[in-house]
């Protein structure tokens, strides 16, 4: 009885709950300390320490019916004007408190804004290897997920292809940098490049293209790299931020999401965002964690944990013979799998009790997905698993040969 | 370039950003304390003064990446179990964890209820006066709001009316009790006979009708009121319940939904309304504040205090000659004006400071919302203008002609 599109969803949710439950099985037979799961983003990395501290600060400093109460749906205005100044000396910008909105994760305010700008059978562009959830996010406003097959020697988004693609029916691009499965951060000259095309489409089909990125990895990044920021390259966009990487925060659902102050219809698309909060059944951001964020604007978790874990493995899987970009930023590695049928390469994996996700998951087969957000110390017990993997399938210069 | 949907919502939403806009220059002009804004439904007592020290122990006791990380999209485990013994308690019911999904207050759970329930043009019925998000909500998943008008004698459910509009394309009933905006809790007898309506027209029709309780204002009740319980009466049920009134925590939107164990296709409808709570962006309840609400579910604000507002304001109003019926629940008045049109009532309400919302905004025109959950003594300061205003209708025992 429950309806047709859902009834698609939930038959599809049952193959992801049947690997998590298949996860838990293999624990309960061979013991948690011998299952490597690397299927599942849920940050390992400890908030930073003195989140516990700023939560008593605001508890003790604040009146209860404020900190814990409604508010404007787009969120406390000092919160919001604290977060564009921390933005605009970041990227050296000039946005005001209006060009902020909270949200409930990144999830949320992309939601919103697809709310905002979708009419039915618009179409959304995405470049594979996407997070599958632009997917759903897309269908719930009955809009068209259109997606570019990945350029897999450098996994920044093809440009050719997407040319081809956009219509009058293109309503809007979703890019996620640092991406989420590849860690590949894209570069200025491609954001560049994505900016040029649209506006010369935009002119062309005289029609309003927007740019959304999908920014919850922005401050995972290594080796020094720098994320550029659309805003200075694109006026129609947003960016879908998060903190449930950023200060492992995942479960308490807070982001927000900037909008563009050179965005076209600037005001109805701020009410409209603003509706779609209040409608959707968000109303507001949850109220205690906008003032926590507000004041650890400077604060990250340590990169570092993730770097070295980032290190480890895919030294080792290059040593193994594996071939894998290097990745600058989150936290997965993207391997390219020895046989073409990724899923088959899964279950292979399975049998040495190493839980890694089909790339087809994200639109680009023949690939895998390691979330290497555990420990260091499981990383570590895990390699031997790994070194069995590749011999299955005879990888050159496999360590256990020698 | 936004949406059509959302370019007729943002119109309408002017108009309640215009009221709030005017209070704001009222204040400005006249002095804050000379404004009396009864437009509101933000709670003014405080929290549970052991909120604080709750929200110590869990940050003091609990791993961070548990407390603010990932978990199932249901909600904690132990959480929702601890959240069904209550509930099992309270109504003497047979509830486990599965029937209770947590959720970003009651908004977002009639949202992915709704999300699972409706496929387009479904029709979903409600009772006037009604919360107008309803309509949102409805058509948020492509559905229509149908509206029985309000039986102004008693409020209660107009059942005979109900028959006649239920079809083949009803898919759910929407109540809310104790009512937003009359203060009505519906009796053990209206749903009793709502729910025999509903099991005939199940069978009639062979469809299936799922009622929905919306019920934020469950725990705020005066004079040893009861709220029937729907599951015990009906199968295909689900309670919306929120923690926004009970705790005043409106901002930290937390809530959860009660599925009926005796629902038709349970499984589904539970699969369903996790998915949905993952694709529309809600993803899960704000973690802390699961773990705060399952550890003070005996604890309530002080409802004396919403008590006194409503003895105070309700005797002076039905002194003055307003026709009001005595609410039970639930922090609103909704007296009848006295004339048909009550948005220039409220218009002349304005003119002694007085806020108050037409009935129009609830599909009930004639009358209008007075929100009492604001300080007792700002109540006290308004009385004599609520008596220039009944002086410049000509009601009888009008307290300025004596």
């Amino acid at each position: 009885m429950i309806s047709q599109k859902m009834k698609t969803l939930v038959s599809n949710n049952s193959t992801i709950r049947a690997m998590f439950e298949e996860g838990k099985k293999l624990s309960k037979i061979y013991g948690e300390e011998n299952v490597f799961d690397y299927s599942i983003g849920n940050p390992n990395v400890e908030p930073p320490e003195n989140i516990k501290s700023i939560i008593n600060e605001i508890l003790n400093e604040e009146v209860p019916n404020l900190v814990h109460g409604y508010m404007n749906n787009s969120g406390y205005e000092d919160v919001r004007a604290e977060i564009s100044s921390f933005v605009n000396k970041k990227h050296s910008l000039n946005l005001s408190k209006d060009n902020i909105i909270m949200t409930c994760g990144a999830a949320g305010g992309l939601n919103i804004t697809l709310k905002t700008l979708l009419n039915p059978d618009d179409e959304v562009i995405t470049f594979a290897p996407f997070f599958g959830e632009y997917k759903n996010y897309v269908e719930n406003f009955d809009g068209k997920l259109i997606i570019v097959p990945a350029d897999t020697s450098t996994f920044e988004p093809n440009l050719d292809v997407l040319r081809e693609k956009i219509t009058s029916k293109t309503k809007a691009i979703i890019i996620n940098t640092p991406n989420n499965p590849t860690g590949v951060i894209y570069s200025e000259q491609a954001i560049k490049d994505l900016s040029s095309l649209l506006n010369e489409k935009q002119k062309e089909l005289n029609t309003s293209i927007y740019l959304i990125s999908d920014e919850p990895y922005r401050e995972i990044v290594y080796d020094d790299a720098t994320v550029p920021c659309i805003l200075k390259y694109y006026s129609n966009s947003f960016i879908g931020y998060s903190y449930s990487k950023s200060l492992s925060l995942p479960g308490e659902r807070i982001g927000y999401v900037v909008i563009n102050k050179d965005m076209e219809d600037f005001n109805d698309v701020i009410s409209s965002l603003n509706v779609a909060n209040r409608i959707l059944g968000f109303v507001n951001a949850p109220s205690l964690f906008q003032r926590v964020v507000a004041k650890c604007l400077d604060a990250e978790v340590d990169v570092n944990i993730y770097k070295k874990n980032r290190d480890l493995l895919y030294n080792h899987l290059v040593e193994l013979g594996f071939t894998c970009h290097k990745p600058q930023g989150a936290f997965y590695l993207f391997p390219k799998a020895p046989i073409e049928d990724d899923k088959k390469f899964c279950e292979d994996a399975k049998k040495f009790n190493l839980l890694l996700v089909p790339g087809s998951a994200f639109g680009c087969p023949g690939y895998v997905r390691i979330s290497y957000c555990i420990s260091y110390e499981k990383i570590e017990n895990s390699l031997p698993a790994f070194d069995k993997l590749a011999k299955l399938y005879s990888l050159r210069h496999c360590k256990i040969n020698n």
